[in-house]
């Protein structure tokens, strides 16, 4: 477990973008985030108090976390100054960046003086098992996207957020760094050995109350070859009980394959039912999940609608319009 | 890449089946094979000449390979002082065990004294790129079994025999460990981080001769929940341009998993190939191959002309039967 509450570091961001992990952290679990921290020439801001290391400190702030991301995944040189101060001052350092904080030499030595702990959470900490297939109590949902990074966390997050409103029992768990940083816990999917995916899915997401919901983080997607392997893993390991299917509707081709044609969302419903019924035959559709950011209101409502009656399934965009009828849709199962 | 020729580490294997990986690489790889150690006790005999180091190293020997498995895939104390030896006269180490040889202190240190190189097939020793999807050229075929163990192996195996005594242009392209060792390298699939998985195989398999054909080991099964997102990989990474079925008709269930029935041939078709047209529009399912072992010659012939009736395709055991009209089918592609 990662301690909480966080101060956001914002580097030297060069652009909003460049923060998306921050930002996450911050629409999503902003009780946990004493403020924000960026250095000069950041042109990111995800909206919440500029503050300095001490005065984060002296609010509560435990764990900095690297909530910025340039070019490579790399740690600059540049944060190496102000991210050993923080472990002098007294917080813990967390990373979901490929470069991993402890092989930078400064933190390793400022670490070991201080005894402040490196959460670098692209590295599996567990020793997964290999999955058994084995049934297992309570309810889960998967979102399953025509594409790599088209809202699948968002739509997890939001039906999460959406449940507890109601009072029902239910639990994000995330797969990928963004979302093992909000809650401060999770598996990072992409980075575990082939033959422990799927088991590291089930141990993820264990026996539960009957009634209580999993919303697991989805990754990448069945027709992305790049890494429908782990998206796979997730099915078999993550038996899902309801599937929402995730869709981007401006994208021209599978992201970062120019020759791949993005499938139909009735080709990716034919397609997952049968893979997801081998580990639960009675998993069903539940809804559809449209990230409509790049989309104006009129025409977000108008897409949404035409989607609805095209596939005969509750459709939202979950960020924009609430995910209450996809949590309806669940309540109906 | 392995130095060849091989003798065979057999250890005092409690049974045959211990020394399965001896036994394949005997079966496929004689040429490279000068004999087998066998320590007292030994319950296995792989049908080479028993020799010891020193004859073995004189007559060309210049890796021993551990071609045996004990409970739990681990280096047994007893092995050590043989395997230290074999160092110490010139010979390097190779092994496809879960337990590694540089994790032995003993081993360790004599490597370094005698300058022998210890060959840990299960790591893998490659940055794998992530997978670009990009078309390559020359042709591929890979091996969708029913469920895990069912005979891929020896299917590409046969096949690629097959096409080399016909004069075509083909290699077997390993995944597994018994695989490498086989043949001196390859992917060990299993234990590439999930992420770098298609991108493995695309590594493994690159642009060759328009009329060159690879054939990929397969791995897992679609059906099979623990390993399927291997599967996947494979299908994604590797493009196939054919596909053979592997069967083994005598399984009640699936391998390690009681709860969970075999899928039937049509089933394993219908799934299999809208995910494997994704990267390949052409592919097609040429030909099933039965894993007769557990049958007699009779019931076995029997069995495969009525899978041929009900599939319409080419049904053989390429162990039993050869793998002529699978190759047959390649070809008139």
């Amino acid at each position: 477990m990662i301690r909480t509450p966080y101060l956001l570091f914002l580097g030297d961001a060069p652009d909003q973008l460049a923060a998306k992990v921050a930002q996450g952290i911050a629409d999503w679990n902003p009780e946990n985030v004493v403020g924000q921290f960026r250095m000069p020439g950041c042109q990111a801001d995800v909206g919440v108090a500029d503050m300095t290391l001490q005065d984060a400190y002296n609010k509560g702030a435990r764990t900095l976390v690297v909530g910025v991301a340039n070019r490579g995944g790399m740690i600059s040189e540049a944060w190496l100054a102000v991210l050993a101060e923080a472990m002098e001052i007294g917080f813990d350092l967390a990373s979901g960046l490929h470069s991993l904080l402890r092989d930078e030499d400064v933190l390793k030595a400022t670490s070991a003086r201080s005894g402040a702990t490196l959460h670098d959470v692209r590295v599996p900490s567990v020793a997964y098992p290999i999955a058994d297939g084995k049934k297992r109590s309570g309810k889960r949902c998967l979102a399953i996207g025509t594409d790599c990074s088209v809202g699948k966390m968002y739509t997890g997050l939001a039906m999460n957020a959406e449940m507890e409103k109601r009072g029902l029992k239910s639990t994000f768990r995330p797969t990928g760094q963004t979302g093992i940083l909000i809650t401060g816990k999770g598996v990072p999917l992409d980075a575990v050995v082939a033959d422990f995916m799927a088991g590291a899915v089930e141990w993820l997401t264990p026996d539960n109350d009957a009634d209580h919901w999993d919303h697991i983080e989805g990754q990448g997607s069945l027709f992305h070859v790049s890494f429908s392997g782990v998206t796979m893993a997730l099915i078999h390991g993550g038996q899902p009980d309801a599937i929402i299917l995730a869709h981007e509707p401006t994208r021209t081709h599978m992201r970062g394959l120019p020759d791949y044609d993005l499938p139909s969302l009735e080709a990716l419903r034919d397609m997952v039912l049968p893979i997801a019924r081998i580990a639960n035959p009675n998993v069903l559709v539940a809804g559809i999940s449209v990230n409509t950011k790049a989309l104006g209101d009129d025409e977000a409502a108008t897409h949404c609608k035409e989607i609805e009656a095209q596939m005969s399934l509750p459709t939202v965009d979950p960020f924009r319009h609430g995910a209450g009828r996809l949590v309806d849709a669940l309540q109906a199962i």
